[in-house]
């Protein structure tokens, strides 16, 4: 349930890879399958056939999921919490389809998801040299500066067609390696069937990230194009069977964002700084929005899915911050860059090379360390649906009367046509939530930066930030996508002519945010990137070519097995059923039985497998990730990881860490037997 | 405005002093004053009958604070924010004292506030002899009990009125000294003066720890007894005159508890796990209370002095955490514990009989970390007013049916009168904030612990956090002071006999609670104060016998000097005046006037002395302290600290460490021109 990725956690992508790989550890590119590791140790591996064909029905859901083609008709199997956005958008106080569940019964009742956007990869080019060719010697932020504009050029040149395709360079091994991925997109993704939330979460927060569990995270989406469904003959054969113990599993998906081997300063400051200031200001948010919904029923319906992402998102990162905590985990890290250190220094000729990256890793955290709450603070201006519409009109208005190549990254060519979608899809606005989310982050800017600050006094003024949040969110036209538009199409003129006050606020504020970002990417950035270019040159040098790059929430696979693991000397067994569902039920919120399987008991074989888990090496951005087995057919979704699949953040730990999944045995039974699901089932037969 | 001292943070009394004092640092008891010391920097200092005066007029507050005699009829002066709980309490929906203040004007009008009580210093005797006798070579659980034993026996013998007198067997540096303090208490404490809670709190909790300050943090008490207030002839005299730069202060009163010179492993363990989980639960906390609060005036109203306790810790612990943080200042701590480290061990005859102390601590602090969220989240069991009533009264009635020496500390002969007096005292229960603390700390114990552990089964049952909450605190008839008289009465029997669901609840989950405490006490504490003992006996053996002893919440003196500090290389000067409290109002909350101060503007002089600081070593609890000069008058009253101050928890820097204090002339003034404060300066000037 937790899998989604969250771009709040995207941290910088320079991780800094030392060490090899165990056993089942690692999210491959698709380029680069490790397939005679696995032969020797599955005794089989995925021809490049196989690989091909999987990798053109993996589907990836800008909204932060995964998920993959399961029919010839565009039909898309992903989580519950991946399509629950939606489903809320779609729903009204009259008609709670979150509660209740949405199923569409046939194609016109399909509903658009709005900013929703599917990809699917179609090449994979290497523009390693052109970008390190237009890197050069640079450091620090003209050396951020020189790749993103080289990665702009390459962008634009490689895609032509803005409406159906996406390029984006992938910045692998902390700069040692730059892809070009080009997507076929499909800008209009309509939810096709999602169970209640219960039924999908049950358990909730509690369960999360734990396993025994008995969750039917599973949800369907559809792709469509010139607003017919598409025509998807290569998808992969849906197969609701039960996974045996020990069976080899495919787990093909994107995941987000990891942090292997960062060096121990990296791990130190996110230890210190990034995770208990994450952690102290979810936790406060999470606080004010449980309340907040606890007052008002329609605000506990539009509340949900962030009050979901939070707790999400808290529950990751603490378990990413005990991870680091504890001896051994943290043990591991450190003597796999004692080891890489001592390799280096024990070759004159490469120590010579690539000098001491580890130093200035360790300078440019001491300058994050300075920066880190006004840059974390102050770099976007305000929180929420409507001032992030504010930011990207402002921000798209000046960067477009710019080069392409000198624009912020979030601006050039080839990302302005999500930008565009994001800000145009019309989606609901809740003005509660807005003001909730704008007054609690302006009260933490104030808190973290002092009231005497010069940006915080301009931010303010002299208003509370209950005040401000109040007369922005009151007074703004940004809730209307028609305003929106119109603001996005007149350019940098319309945003200077808008007496939108949100407009007004974010723009009056945007050279401070702009100048903390530039101080960051100079001081910390640049350097960090340069030397985990070193870095990773080294761990090339001393590891050779066998090695995964961090996750970037772009296309992997990760093969492992069904297995349970050991838990304080108890063996936790790798599969759930029906049965246990209805033991576990309390009654009491959140182990209380969604209605639709409180009245299908009788109905469902108690017997069915209802989720698993396996050796895979998944991390959030993962969830709907198709379980594909060794013939390439579809036995469940990935949703989830079990408490010790936090630490692999950083590292994976073989004995621990397990991807949890959704059976494709529990989700035929849920849609045979619990819901109407005759249209999607008899779909997934053909 | 923050200077209370706070339960929750008192952690192990067993810091480990390990380095010698520098200028102006040290909380001195009364009993080894540093004569010489001071006189050597300051050419002065004061003699016996002074030190004997000033004890004499030194009053602690069990709510947490401290305070003085200003005048010969029992009046004292305290902080705004050590009296506004006693404010909230008389306050009703129609009359809100704390938005506008209180003023009793006579006697007559003068009102009790519950749960108060203040004491004053009469006798201070060494009983560490006897002690350590009792203790021998224990240790773990056994050390603990023979000790607890100890310490009830010589406080039941040392106090024979338990009406008038109180006695506390005190543990100083960690384990090696113990003294006995008598008291003469007063447990009438009736409430006199309170300005508007917004000119006591100007700016609110974004200036709380910072300086320039514009806060009139004082409030006026009266102690009774037998219904008439006290005479207390040697009060000290009251001076509102501006204090002079550079010129002495003394600082007289409690701190509550600090940690300087911990081990590192002491201070590991509280960056790793004590302050993020305090602070993390404090956030959520916090944001519910908040957003509550937001949505009702009444809620507002009656959650306002446990938000501003929240938000006080919060920033206090926040503080703490920051300066562990900090290189420099964690560097100097590490090389004090290295320095005497070092000492010891070039001292043969001294490594042999201290052993090494520091290896005790490592592995006590080991399997503190392995008992952590247990011990945190089940010692007590629930939280909030009711749910503390009801512990109290459970264990009460258990633990008197046991020999005074067998009882838990809390509850021996010595202890139980204010045990007694917190149960019996009428104060008003907001059901809502019963029902928010005990849902929120029943959610975090779920969390923290695992929905499948046994103590969160037995403490949930089938029921939600939400619902067991409020099915408890709808059913129980704590509120009620005579129900509760009533079951302490009837001890084990009526305890028994009770259908009250909040004591039955209680009662069924105190045998859990009560393992994790002795299993902590086993070991954590026992093994933690054995190891201190020793290695405080090095500290006395290499430095000599001029040390101070961690902060015990017992009375204490500072002596330091009014002076500014340099802020990232621009002077902070050491005094604000009434003129800048206009300047920085800005009409909007937290910085908008109390509506007295916006009346009075024009009678106000522009140029008195407001607020101030001190180069004074003081923390939570020494709130209310007088500020005394040379002559023993009073020329303020301690509230706060600066942000600096908060790292004063594990250490003292001289450069930067300031105290804040509301001064005398600014309360005379407030008193003469925008309150009707006439009978009481009539009473001051007696």
């Amino acid at each position: 349930m937790n899998f989604r990725h969250s771009v709040a956690t995207i941290a910088l992508a320079t991780a800094l890879l030392a060490t090899s790989v165990r056993a089942d550890e690692g999210m491959w590119t698709f380029d680069a399958f490790p397939a005679a590791a696995m032969k020797q140790a599955y005794g089989f591996a995925p021809d490049q056939a196989w690989l091909d064909r999987v990798r053109g029905a993996a589907v990836r859901l800008t909204g932060g999921c995964s998920a993959s083609l399961v029919s010839g008709n565009g039909l898309v199997l992903t989580n519950h919490h991946c399509v629950v956005d939606c489903v809320q958008t779609l729903s009204t106080p009259e008609r709670d389809s979150v509660k209740t569940g949405f199923v569409a019964g046939a194609l016109p009742k399909e509903a658009k998801c709005p900013g929703q956007q599917g990809e699917i990869v179609t090449a994979i080019t290497d523009v390693t040299p052109t970008v390190k060719a237009a890197i050069g010697d640079l450091t620090g932020g003209a050396l951020v500066k020189a790749r993103n504009a080289a990665r702009a050029k390459i962008e634009s040149e490689g895609c032509t067609d803005p409406k159906r395709e996406r390029c984006q360079v992938v910045t692998l091994f902390g700069g040692n390696q730059y892809k070009l991925y080009k997507y076929h997109k499909y800008s209009d993704v309509r939810l096709v069937f999602a169970p209640e939330l219960q039924a999908a979460f049950f358990g909730g927060d509690p369960d999360n990230f734990n396993f025994p569990r008995y969750a039917l995270d599973f949800g369907f989406l559809r792709l469509y194009e010139d607003g017919k469904p598409v025509a998807t003959p290569g998808h992969l054969k849906w197969n609701p069977r039960a996974p045996k113990p020990d069976e080899a599993v495919f787990i093909v998906g994107n995941p987000g964002s990891t942090q292997r081997l960062f060096t121990e300063a990296q791990r130190a400051m996110r230890r210190q700084y990034n995770l208990p200031t994450n952690l102290l200001q979810l936790s406060e948010l999470r606080g004010r929005l449980i309340e907040a919904m606890a007052s008002d029923p329609e605000k506990a319906r539009t509340g949900a899915d962030e009050l979901f992402g939070i707790e999400n998102s808290y529950k990751a990162l603490f378990g990413q911050y005990r991870s680091l905590l504890d001896p051994a985990f943290s043990g591991t890290l450190a003597t796999a860059e004692a080891t890489l250190r001592a390799k280096v220094a024990a070759d004159p000729a490469l120590a010579q090379r690539i000098g001491d990256p580890w130093a200035d890793v360790d300078k440019a955290m001491a300058a994050y360390r300075n920066v880190y709450y006004p840059y974390r603070q102050l770099s976007s201006i305000g929180a929420g649906q409507l001032a992030g519409y504010a930011e990207a009109i402002v921000r798209a208005a000046a960067e477009r009367t710019k080069p392409n190549g000198e624009r912020l990254p979030e601006f050039t060519d080839a990302a302005l046509p999500l930008v565009e979608k994001g800000l145009t899809d019309a989606r609901p606005v809740y003005p509660w939530l807005e003001e909730l989310n704008l007054c609690f982050s302006l009260s933490k800017t104030r808190e973290y930066l002092k009231v005497d600050t010069a940006e915080v006094r301009a931010l303010l003024g002299k208003e509370s930030p209950e005040a401000l949040a109040k007369r922005l969110v009151g007074g703004t036209k940004l809730a209307d996508p028609a305003v929106r538009k119109a603001l996005f199409d007149g350019g940098a003129a319309a945003v200077a002519a808008s007496t939108d006050p949100m407009i007004r606020w974010v723009a009056a504020n945007d050279a401070a945010a702009r100048a903390i970002d530039l101080r960051f990417k100079a001081e910390v950035e640049g350097p960090t990137t340069a030397a985990a270019t070193r870095l990773n040159a080294a761990r090339f040098a001393v590891y050779g070519d066998t090695l995964y790059p961090d996750a970037t929430f772009t296309l992997r696979i990760s093969y492992g097995k069904v297995a349970g693991w050991v838990e304080n000397g108890v063996a936790v067994p790798p599969v759930t059923r029906i049965a246990g569902l209805f033991d576990r039920a309390t009654g009491s919120v959140p182990f209380d039985l969604a209605p639709s399987l409180e009245k299908a008991k009788a109905r469902l074989d108690p017997q069915t497998l209802m989720d698993f888990v396996t050796t895979n090496d998944i991390i959030g951005g993962n969830s709907g990730s198709p379980a594909i087995d060794r013939d390439g057919t579809v036995i469940g979704a990935a949703f989830d990881g079990n408490i010790h699949s936090l630490g692999g953040n950083f590292g994976y730990d073989p004995a621990l860490n397990r991807t949890v999944i959704v059976s494709a045995a529990a989700i035929q039974a849920a849609l045979d037997h619990a819901y109407d699901g005759r249209a999607i089932s008899a779909e997934l037969k053909r």
